[in-house]
């Protein structure tokens, strides 16, 4: 199996980092192929605009993203930093996307690649997309970090609900057909990295926290994704068919 | 009334704009006065990265984003950039963001402007957020843009829950005291700036769009915020009392 790892973290020797690091070791050594997209180190810029796109635009006059992602995905003139993660999106079966939560979701340069690489009229139509999504039969992951302890998290816990955090960028993988594997998190991280290991209770559960993530990543043939619903599923106009057994598991 | 409207759109002639130009006519007839931060035109970086700490730095070999900006607020050494959207921060009474849905959340250029204005130990801290955040007493609200139609947001509709989608905002916004008043969202805007408006439809919707917002913020003295739970619903743990009383008012 090809495993694409998208880090988003602006510390090379972070937890975040370190994580890859575990995961990347957990992969190869069970035989599979890993390749580590470090945004940051990459300098991916996130800022979906008119200046990525200075050839052959639709309209030069004014600049609207979907028809220009389009225009460019089928002149295969897109920018080179989205083509190359397309290319490795290609090669991938599974993605797995590591960051740390900041404001209740994934660092902007990470939205940015959602809203600059997945192009539309190349990876997404009205027709191609939810479980007829062009990356139907890949896999896709969160692996996340916070700052906060597992307990805020609790079930009515002042830090709010995991599973809503992350809603956005589940759906938006989905959208684009991706099987979508529940999310692994990391709690209470706080500047994990080497650097701050100065006491032996943060030592033991950073080394919890790699121990989990090692064994997860261990046993993902086992796991079933995340259900959600699809065309079979809605009425012509996009509502879900009251007959449709609604199911959630999660668990 | 100051009000900030800060806008994330890259065309300037986007109907994001339009719904920027409706609003600053109406509270500046009404007697208030406006700024528009428009960041796309300011080009505001949104990634948070060690190079916008060059000076006196925590530590010099490893990147803790939230150690640099408490001790930059400390020293009055914050970027630029950043000390400029505080600033506005501070003369603003009501902070609206104006930004077209992408990928179920905010453009990477405004979830950006949370990962850098928003710094620790300044404008948030352990005790300071919530209901006792450093923006109390101010008001903020989303006013969103979607292509799909609004059908297909309907309770169970495929694009899914607006509530949802837009929560991870709301939730980052009252972190820091803000009042979050109900999101303005203008469904259906497929490009609908000045060069598209081709078909007399769709202008009708545009303009039904316009005088809706500009109908809102005529009335927004009488509005109440959302609201959310605080400090006196909580435990010591963090979660929520089970004898506060729960009304969810969206309405």
């Amino acid at each position: 199996m090809n495993v694409l790892i998208v880090l988003a973290h602006p510390e090379r020797r972070s937890f975040n980092s370190g994580l890859v690091d575990v995961a990347v070791k957990q992969l190869v050594d069970a035989g599979h192929t890993v390749e580590v997209d470090d945004l940051y180190a990459e300098q991916f810029d996130p800022v979906e605009r008119a200046a990525h796109y200075p050839h052959q635009a639709v309209d030069v006059d004014y600049f609207y993203p979907l028809n220009e992602q389009r225009a460019h995905f089928q002149q295969n003139t897109l920018p080179q930093d989205v083509q190359r993660e397309l290319a490795r999106l290609e090669w991938a079966d599974l993605v797995i996307f590591q960051f740390p939560l900041w404001w209740h979701g994934q660092p902007a340069i990470l939205k940015g690649w959602f809203d600059r690489v997945l192009v539309y009229g190349g990876r997404y139509t009205s027709r191609m997309r939810y479980d007829q999504g062009y990356y139907r039969g890949k896999q896709a992951m969160l692996s996340v970090t916070t700052g906060s302890p597992e307990k805020a998290f609790q079930p009515f816990g002042r830090a709010g609900n995991m599973v809503h955090w992350l809603w956005p960028m589940h759906a938006s993988l989905y959208y684009v057909g991706f099987d979508v594997l529940a999310p692994q998190v990391s709690y209470g991280i706080q500047g994990g990295g080497i650097r701050y290991q100065a006491e032996a209770n943060i030592i033991g559960h950073l080394e919890d926290c790699k121990a989990a993530w090692s064994s997860r990543l261990r046993n993902l043939d086992s796991e079933l994704p995340i259900p959600f619903t699809g065309w079979g599923d809605w009425d012509d106009d996009g509502i879900l068919r009251q007959t449709a057994p609604l199911r959630w598991r999660l668990g």
